[in-house]
């Protein structure tokens, strides 16, 4: 399955030569009929243009279309990034046939440059005239909305609802500047979902905000807040409706999963990352306080560079805990490396630190601290830490 | 002038084995004569044994002897570690005469990890033996408080108050594990400081966490707040009395002045370190909103990256600036790199990026964010981050 394996979309994806680098940098995902949307946008208080624009155009919970450019993040661009955004939603809804107000705009890349309106028209021009509902160009779409990512990432399900199976795709791009903080009609990630369920907008928006909370909020690379970050899902209603509670349920279960598979294969291409780190603290005091913890310790250099070694340094995870700003004992604690036990109630446990060091040489490396304060847990993905991501980040120029 | 320059203090340092490299890893500071004495702790819910023992035995605002191990935080060792600590300052207090409260003890080095009392105590008592009051013996002191630093690190100042000069001195240690959050009575930062100033315990308390709130508490390497972070002074009462306001001010500021040295010395020897980045942040709303921008700029690896590749990227910094959970307002703000406003009012500013680069590859760096908002301001010093830092931490194996 892929992007547009759910009825009523068709999506595309163009070079316009906004990169530098020749790859494609101009997408569009249009619904056949006006679907019902809802999203979740950066909480940054620094906000890109398309941001700004998405939000209004998102209010009245229905959209047509997505145009995005990848290759500058239009923010930090003034009156004149506004205007930009707001020409691309305009050029793109002469194309599909619908109001301005019916297309989101979105943005990636470099912050601080005034978008070469130009290049983008002529992309914008291009895609209208490109777009279908094949793998091919769900591919061409996925691979147009990245930037530092090595590869593209999708998710999709099936989910029985009603006398239909409802599918729910999506496709996200980020590596580097992750670190969400996203709330409702409030990453640079960008996700964007498609699904052919019968939903109603508050209930969709519910669903996403929820499905993003448990997926791109719990993702840290650098826990960089973007200007950006911005996920979309439209539903074209082409399927079964959500009709009662039982509905709405399976359907968030659905959604939370393709959102959750979306943020780990972003954590899994992490600038410079060679594994996937995943933070679970369990039993703790309250569930800020389990979120707090399991934040703390993926924010550590000192962790992630660790991680990276294949480096049971565990005291490094343990004083993380201890400066998350919320309540934490040592003395009840509990931290397992993949399987073993390696602190335990204010002491150190004996293990073999070589068996350890292998078990951490893995693609994926769990983490568990158990607080044992109470019944609240929270679960964040992040990568770890390498030369190459100061390589990425230091050697690249503006 | 050295640690040993105020009088009425001898120290020494010497090779216990502790460390596997050989380095010099047990040191004594001890006061001739009983001492007034103050200090901070780190604020981690994690706490090194030595930290808790050194807690207690500053209460009485009066000590003897500091005694410090490296190689060995003795930090998450359970009942053990504080059995350990306690024994540290007995056997100290029995060489030195004094009472085992009047003993400070300081640890540094691998968590998780119980003492080699052994070596530890072979150590203290050819220290002991080996005490003065020359450079050398200040040097050798310096020495055997290191860890991953690349060079010790001292200050000295000299103030006239009352009819005579006071002297107030210090070393620190610190490269990694940096992001120190000490508060009073409560940074692996460890600072040592000495004064010949005759002076009450409350009010060496009171400038010792004002100095320190403007120094070691304002330096960030990786923002790891560690479980022994320490910084202690000591007075010998040997020169003027700090007798009414205007003496204490002279005094604070004098101390803050050692310390902001000390800091920014920690900034400069971060693990793989280049240069210091002093980001300061003005005419913000709050003096906690100016402290959280500016901590959230220096530690955002982004930004700290780009410092590393002299890239004058400074969307990194307004973004890192927006998402410090404080109010701020891109289109209020202005953003100078060394001399260049890069960024006003929501807007790029033209610039000579390749000039601006140029400034960037200095030994120092200033950021500076005027928010527009208010009056308040916040200075914190911090690195860049390179491939060195994570050889450090990747590579060094527990």
């Amino acid at each position: 399955m892929h992007l547009l394996s759910p009825a009523g979309f068709r999506a595309g994806g163009v070079t316009a030569g906004i990169k530098a680098s020749g790859r494609p940098d101009v997408a569009m995902l249009v619904a056949d009929q006006t679907a019902i949307a809802a999203g979740c946008f950066t909480r940054n208080h620094v906000v890109a243009a398309p941001v700004i624009v998405g939000r209004e155009h998102l209010l009245g919970g229905r959209l047509r279309a997505i145009v995005i450019n990848s290759g500058n993040a239009n923010a930090c661009t003034g009156q004149q990034g506004l205007k930009d955004a707001r020409r691309m939603c305009a050029l793109a809804a002469d194309l599909v046939g619908c109001d301005a107000q019916q297309v989101l705009p979105s943005s990636t890349g470099i912050i601080g440059h005034v978008l070469p309106m130009e290049k983008v028209e002529t992309g914008i021009r291009a895609v209208a005239n490109a777009l279908g509902d094949s793998r091919e160009h769900s591919d061409r779409f996925m691979s147009a909305i990245l930037t530092t990512d090595t590869r593209p990432k999708q998710a999709a399900i099936q989910v029985k609802i009603g006398k239909q199976q409802v599918t729910i795709a999506g496709v996200c791009k980020g590596a580097g500047m992750i670190g969400p903080r996203m709330g409702p009609p409030q990453a640079t990630m960008l996700a964007y979902l498609t699904t052919d369920a019968d939903i109603p907008p508050a209930r969709l928006q519910r669903a996403m905000t929820l499905a993003v909370n448990q997926s791109f909020n719990s993702v840290i690379v650098d826990d960089h807040a973007s200007t950006n970050d911005t996920a979309i899902i439209l539903a074209s209603g082409r399927s079964s409706r959500v009709a009662d509670a039982g509905d709405v349920r399976k359907f968030t279960e659905a959604l939370a999963e393709v959102a959750q598979s979306l943020a780990i294969q972003i954590a899994a291409d992490g600038e410079g990352a060679t594994k996937v780190v995943k933070i679970i603290v369990t039993n703790a005091g309250s569930d800020s306080a389990a979120r707090a913890i399991a934040r703390n310790i993926a924010n550590s250099p000192l962790v992630k560079c660790a991680m990276h070694g294949n480096d049971p340094n565990w005291g490094r995870i343990v004083s993380a805990a201890g400066y998350a700003g919320v309540p934490f004992d040592p003395d009840r604690a509990m931290l397992t490396l993949q399987k073993t036990v390696v602190f335990r109630r204010g002491r150190p446990v004996d293990f073999d630190a070589a068996l350890v060091s292998k078990s951490l040489d893995a693609k994926e490396v769990v983490v568990q601290l158990n607080c044992n304060q109470g019944d609240s847990e929270a679960t964040v993905w992040t990568c770890d830490l390498s030369r190459e991501y100061v390589a990425i980040n230091a050697d690249y120029h503006t």
